[in-house]
């Protein structure tokens, strides 16, 4: 850390600030510029000194030098972690296809979707149980029997399935069922949820907060790294920004940004990135080219019947297409989808 | 709701797309406009038909007429709801002053800063027992005992108490010791504790999440109204923007706005809605001036010893000075702080 | 239009409110619904009558059907713009390359840039002469001088030349040397400046305002082919978010949704749309990959003595690295980039 | 500036770096962490050192320690500049009043403003004669004609002038009827407009851009004041945000912070700044309590019938109201409007 002294710091608030830096068990090293003094405070601690010296009146700010984080940082461990279920691969050469719809709706519903979506490309059934919904009036999930119908289409098609668990309560329940764990953005600062979902061994499915900065992001990851559970992916599904014509906005360029800071694999998410439709192909062929780990795509067999997230759902048809080009994409590029 | 069809739209599309809201139980009323035909959908539904319509290959767009929130709004309910705890007020001429650490550190702490900020004019005793904490390394809150210790903090200062409840499985525990239940930001949409908290007679003091829209914080507070708890507070606590002078970016003309769309009382966090002390105090003057119903503000009795929050943390002493500016502003416009 | 009236609006207020919309020459269509009447405003007024009638003391809001601009719309114009200047083409199934360094700074620079873009593919030169710079501290251009080395590097190469105006008196001179006169993000709405080069008949890259909505982009671009200049690519750059670990945030969503809503063509900037070089080459097939109708990319003989955006600057290498990965992807997508 | 080294930096990359830093101007002081190791670079250097380091292979990222603007700094110049220009005073005890409509548009209009601003406490009129607008449909203003009548205006009334210049070649004309000349948010970086105003020696009102950080905008204030003109206000006026119930989100806690930084005058514009008539009063009042030097606010004698920002105009009774309470809130803080 750097630590920067007010402005016309005097020689005795200098040695005050010296010796707190190392009450805190860092080494202080005090730099005297034109304009200001800085103490670098050197040693890794990460437990809040920061704020610590921030506090005191003698400080104008601090600036970190190491990440807030360490066992997601790539620097902790290069090589790549891949997640590896089943037909599904992501983390290396492939890319991970999980697709299906926003809600577990009907038996009919989830086993269709889930053949159409195994034929074009998929090898994992997206498709949520229990759902955070903005509004209490809105569909809340089929819950249990939504699981156990995502169970039943694995049963038949082979994909393994990711659904989301939103609460440490319904973790050993949604474990029961699923292959990954899917962590949505709205809870991706719920600790507790992390800490349970961290303490299974199941793979982990992590989606950004949709305000959350890339530190923050690695911070939640860092939760369940740190109960002991390594198989996280982290899924970009956009931010909020000003933007009002599509529903997030998708920066693809978090995909190589954290490709240098951790060796986490790096799922995109282009349905609730761009909140439309006609909006999703293209981004998942960019996704594809920006080197994405994996997409996890909305696909419903009659999205104008959809329980949830209708307008950003693709039909079959449409995902079949997105596929191909997608295909065509990675070939170019000497990666595939499956 | 008003469902844009698409450009060039045929005579048989609108025939459709009135037959489909139909369905959807609301009324349709075709207008031909020069470039654009509409259907205005009659009616009062708030169960995702808006989603449903805007999915459909025939439709541009769907705009809303009514807010998606019913129970919160103030044409339910013209007057406003005022909550009376002890000494607490807020939502009336009252403004209600909660202080006290970001965290529960010891006995000696909590009963210092209670004491202290009952004398210059608080009248709830804020102090976090479990924390939610951005790094997994960070102080995670005294627990349990923290609760004890603010429980005979009010024993003895007969200030009520506010305190964070982070998952449903400890919401009876919390209230068993708190007067009021508070959801922090990152928990605004966990949707699974907005219930608990809501099957709770206790009040509940609601942040609004760094990057909710209005209508979103409205719908959370709906979950807690819809399970039967009216005691509701929202706190506008500052989102997240492009602006890295300050932690967040406080937008005080949510005080307004909210009166003009709630009869839920607004309180204001000038400590993370700025993120440094030095800026508390003309944020409590100001939300004061724009009319907020309560302020809740850090107090430390040494910030630069705080375990967590020092950088934003007010010294008793400041505290003091910033509760007379208050109050002279509140006596200014006929309102007052205890 | 929509006019929403206040809830309880009374039969006088509506009439009143028809009579109003009928004044300023739409047709009035009045609509009771279950809790609120809305006026559709039928006609196609574009000046100003929104906000007008939003002033209204029995308006609540105004919602828009119609888009804000018409004659930089698809709906105007079905087909796609197409620029084409020598080598270069934007706007079919060719991708422009712009390419070189954010300044001018010397002769052997931007004749050595220039021969080794054009060799890595590039068909247009950019470089600035006149620099808008954030500190008047800055390196501001070479200026008239800076014109002239791009026009010997086009001489010499057979690129065309991309270059900026800031000033309405700055048109002519620059208008004299380049090819394609480039508006800035901080001049996209410099009203006077678009005008100035609507007046001419060259071709016209607008960048995209670090917070305008696409709506105001639109808007922007319609102020110059309002003046008759039809010429106009738009150049998306990254928009000002909360996200710092890039320069800005790149949505490159914004491709396929303004291929939607305008014939215009549009070029992706990812050397400020991430700021960091070894986030350009990415972002580059990711752009490509997304159907943009060119790039523009910072390239620089030696990033580390650059007078300016040296961090986002590829090498020459890197860039000849990056355009043959785009090359790739293009072909793979049946376009080129030649 | 803290040149932070890319991790495992060896020997020879940081002496190499060492020099680079010499090369500069600056002193070079190696310091090494347990993790990384980082140069401090001392010296007072503003003209794009930063951004030369950063372009270096072997840096991760450079942390400046000093602020980038210079004269408009508080470390420059610790006590506050005063603007007085007749009955106008900003920057001392008094808080200076400015008001009017959006566009001037007739004699009658800004005469009758003129009278009851006056009336009611104002002490600048304001009024637009060249209007930036973000559609080429939108009324454009009366030019020279509108600056008359403003001129005609303070004849009468005694209120001195405050009008937007949108480009340099109109400085003259409108310094010719101007007290003040004030730069829009759109043009707060047009830095030959800047320049141009920074030539002349009239006061000026400088807009905070919709997305400058804090930085930027003094950066624009310090183009003026680098020309020799000392006279410049600040003017907050909102920033864009995903916040979209207000125009903009005004964020106060820009007055205190600006008062830390810098020596010049803070001016809040609330119409702006919220967009919505019912809003401004509150925020008026909060920008008093908060500390400002001024407001600038919107009147229009029937905002139904403005030809611009109608929904955001207070009648001349609302603003009297608010003025009323703006006194009140001033006397409770010992400052005065007049």
């Amino acid at each position: 850390m750097i630590v920067v002294l007010k402005p016309l710091a005097t020689q005795e608030m200098i040695e005050r600030m010296a010796r707190r830096v190392e009450e805190l068990g860092l080494k202080a090293h005090v730099i005297v510029g034109t304009e200001r003094t800085v103490i670098a405070a050197i040693g890794d601690k990460r437990n809040g000194e920061k704020e610590t010296l921030e506090a005191c009146a003698e400080v104008d700010q601090v600036l970190p030098i190491l990440a807030p984080y360490k066992v997601a940082s790539r620097e902790t461990k290069p090589e790549p972690t891949i997640i590896e279920l089943g037909l599904f691969a992501a983390g290396g050469p492939n890319i991970g296809i999980i697709a299906g719809p926003c809600s577990v709706e009907s038996e009919e519903q989830i086993m269709e979707t889930a053949r159409l979506v195994k034929q074009a490309g998929a090898t994992a059934l997206r498709g949520g149980a229990f759902k955070p919904r903005t509004s209490p009036y809105a569909f809340q999930g089929l819950k249990e029997v939504g699981l156990q119908l995502l169970a039943a289409a694995r049963e038949e098609t082979g994909l393994i399935v990711v659904t989301e668990v939103m609460s440490p309560q319904d973790v050993d329940l949604v474990a029961a069922y699923a292959d990954v764990l899917q962590i949505g953005a709205r809870n991706m600062q719920n600790y507790n949820l992390l800490q349970a979902v961290g303490e299974t061994r199941k793979a982990v499915l992590l989606k950004r907060g949709m305000a959350a900065t890339i530190d923050e992001f690695l911070l939640a990851a860092e939760y369940i790294l740190d109960q002991g559970n390594q198989n996280v992916m982290l899924c970009e599904r956009g931010v909020r920004t000003f933007e009002s014509h599509t529903r997030f906005t998708l920066p693809l360029a978090s995909v190589p940004y954290l490709h240098q800071k951790t060796h986490l694999p790096v799922i995109i998410d282009p349905s609730h990135g761009t909140g439309h439709a006609p909006l999703v192909a293209p981004m998942c062929t960019a996704a594809v080219a920006a080197g994405c780990d994996g997409l996890i795509i909305e696909v419903h067999p009659d999205p104008s019947k959809a329980m949830s997230d209708g307008p950003q759902s693709l039909t079959p048809g449409a995902f079949a297409d997105a596929m191909a080009q997608c295909r065509k994409v990675a070939a170019a590029l000497d990666r595939q989808l499956h």
